[in-house]
């Protein structure tokens, strides 16, 4: 393969050209036939090479520009909703990175997923190469159902539809719900992402502060009779990134007043493993009436393997899989199988049991070493990934990030999850990404060398 | 675990109510502990039951409605451009789907996919829980970089975007390009999706007739002199549903055409290893200007594992990718995983090569007995699945299809791959799925009880 490799470096064989028959290049080489045929057969699968039958082998031509891929993102564009996701997704190896919004591998359940590799590989059914069901794997949406009776929301698994993710989800419900310049109300401050996802969909986004119990429900209540919002996008179990839990009272008056304002809502609930005890969704007070919940497993299993889902409304069913159809075509029969047999693998249920544990103590520990730095929560999650701390003076995050990024370290500042960008001084850390002292270190530097102000507003 | 099921089918457990312990349940039963420990949390893992900490184990409450999932698709609706997906994805296991768009698991490259399965299983980086990076796993476009050069597409790796799927490929570059009222061009006959997929996108839809050789380019030129369409979509290699391939004639006219009237064109090209000598693609003429290509690996390797690509001009890689991450995250990064691992495996090769040669008997072999029943192919294919076939007399091909669903066989009627509606008796039959002598006399059947009439037109 070198000497191939070599004689195209050379262009002593360039595009196009045939090279040595087998029994020619191994009497030059001095090896045995088969070791050139083991060669060639390698560089043609690597597409280097190519046969024609009964004519020999050729250098494919014309070569495409050997470039590396981009291995660094663009560090110059602004702070909007979508560069920590950029700054986490494309980190060199050696980056660290409280910013980011998921585990590290260590830290997910390695075992239970190579098992459960292993037993699709086993498997003789339509796993391995066929399409699933249209709504998805058939086996996995009844557990998921069963599951979803443990957050008391009652549903079948007709109404249950697998997609590729939970990003999907919440965009194929986008899709099925606006229409271009409608209203869609969102936490202040609320997952970043609906912020870059609502503006692909072209619509008018207004938000309500999010207090330690949910929306501040009056402010809430005028939103809905000045805007009219049709739908609100929101997190359940562990709000991201303030680590709130709803209260019973304040999710109550939500889903009246959503049925009072012919108000959409889809909830956005992908930390359902890490709670201590679950807290209330808004699917179960309403019932799957006017609210759809959306799930995946990409931060409790596998973000490498795709799979998310909706439990929609009956009568939203048939209209979202035509949209899945259309769209994205099936959703990953594999990832369902995968997912499917890790959800009943006894090991993962202890892993997660001891995750939240582990959980637990980190946030413990990041947040006793942030004080020391002035760095305080805004309140102390039951459950989760996510500190949502201010730093001390007024800094300005976004400043702050941009300089630790320059030392490899990627942080999440506040306004970049708001917006009424009410949170220049604010960061979410992640607790599994901020065990390493550098980031202390990072931070401080960083810290230090930003002007400190009164904060504003 | 059988006797938990019987006391709560006979309500003796009712939702809520603590399970025995441990050791009484197993003195009552006369097994072992651990006999009881396992059951309990086999029972657990199905989420039958819950554990709280030091209080036991209880009935999970409430259960939800035990009804099994929609097995089979709603046959009323009109076979409009999603029916024939539906009928195929949600077939009952004795149901045949010549119909249908792919190969059955048989023609899969099965061997390869366990070994791929069982590579990854065993792998120590970040293939089994971490996000890839935001543009697709970097090795995996690498090598599709070599695969585009095979056929004269000149694109470094840092041009191509990895998504989910083919179809999620092209719904990306509709969000990226085409705003609402649009409108878009399409080959009549095409791909049935394009419609669906289009109408979800709120376009106006135009279509140019497709000959042996491509679109029909006087009538090409005039749709876009009248129209000005915004983007045309099209499949090269083998066009689908035709299997007709593309004249470089046709497709240097096309591409200076585009040129002159600002149209942008999408590239479905997803056959391109069912080729016996690749076919001219409008990306290659068009050096990646105004042309994107998409691939996916679908139908030659699984349609399990969801991998697809864009390569895409370079001034559209980040807007694409930022919507990309809005819409989806990150794209499958154990799904590129195993199609690296399988591009790279010489048996693959192997299989496609038999493959080919394969279809093509079977082509010849269906041609021949459709024949029989004056069931007669337009072209005849120089590769892939499909035979586009004229029903004798007038025949109304979609009458056909709902009476041979009634026999469990699903057909593809001509109206649903076109815009024009001109292609009422026509029928496009996969012969990969057409092996079933069952097929032929249900076809038989149907088509004597529907009555003939002289083609409208």
């Amino acid at each position: 393969m070198a000497a191939v490799h070599e004689r195209i470096a050379a262009r002593t064989l360039t595009p196009g050209s045939r090279l040595p028959s087998i029994r020619e290049f191994a009497q030059c080489l001095g090896v045995s036939k088969s070791t050139v045929v083991e060669a060639y057969e390698r560089l043609r699968a690597d597409g280097v090479i190519q046969s024609r039958p009964g004519a020999g082998y050729y250098v494919s031509a014309p070569l495409a520009p050997l470039s590396l891929s981009r291995t660094e993102p663009c560090r110059d564009r602004d702070i909007d909703p979508l560069w920590i996701t950029r700054q986490s997704l494309d980190a060199a190896h050696d980056t660290l990175k409280p910013g980011c919004g998921w585990m590290p591998p260590s830290w997910m359940p390695e075992a239970s997923l190579r098992r459960a590799l292993r037993k699709v590989a086993r498997s003789t059914g339509n796993a391995l190469a066929d399409y699933a069901p249209a709504q998805g794997l058939a086996p996995l949406r009844e557990l998921l159902s069963h599951r979803l009776a443990n957050i008391s929301i009652n549903t079948a698994a007709a109404d249950i539809l697998l997609t590729e993710s939970g990003t999907q989800a919440i965009d194929l419900m986008c899709r099925c719900l606006l229409e271009n310049g409608d209203t869609v109300l969102v936490d202040d401050p609320c997952y970043f992402n609906f912020h870059a996802l609502l503006k692909a969909h072209g619509a008018h986004v207004i938000s309500v502060p999010y207090t330690a119990t949910g929306p501040d429900i009056s402010l809430f209540e005028n939103a809905l009779k000045t805007h009219r919002p049709r739908l609100y996008i929101t997190n359940s179990g562990v709000h991201n990134p303030t680590g709130a839990t709803l209260s019973t009272d304040t999710a109550l008056r939500v889903v009246k007043l959503a049925e009072q304002y012919d108000l959409r809502i889809v909830e956005d609930d992908i930390f359902t493993d890490f709670e201590q005890s679950p807290a209330v969704r808004l699917a179960a007070l309403d019932g799957l009436q006017r609210v759809c919940l959306i799930g995946s497993f990409s931060k409790t299993i596998s973000a490498s393997i795709r799979c998310g889902f909706i439990a929609a409304p009956a009568s939203w069913v048939e209209e979202l899989l035509d949209l899945k159809i259309a769209t994205s075509f099936g959703s990953g029969n594999l990832a369902a199988h995968i997912t499917l047999a890790i959800l009943k693998d006894g090991a993962y249920r202890k892993h997660v049991e001891s995750l939240r544990q582990r959980l637990s103590d980190q946030r413990i520990r990041v947040a006793q070493r942030l004080a020391t730095m002035n760095i305080l929560p805004w309140l102390t999650p039951q459950a989760g990934l996510y500190l949502w701390c201010q730093l001390p003076n007024g800094i300005d995050a976004a400043a702050v990030a941009r300089k630790a990024l320059a030392d490899h370290v990627v942080l999440a500042p506040g306004n970049a999850f708001s917006l009424s960008h009410d949170f220049s001084d604010f960061m979410r850390f992640n607790v599994t990404q901020t065990h390493d002292e550098t980031v202390y270190q990072v931070l401080e530097a960083a810290m230090s060398d930003t002007p400190q102000n009164e904060k504003a507003q």
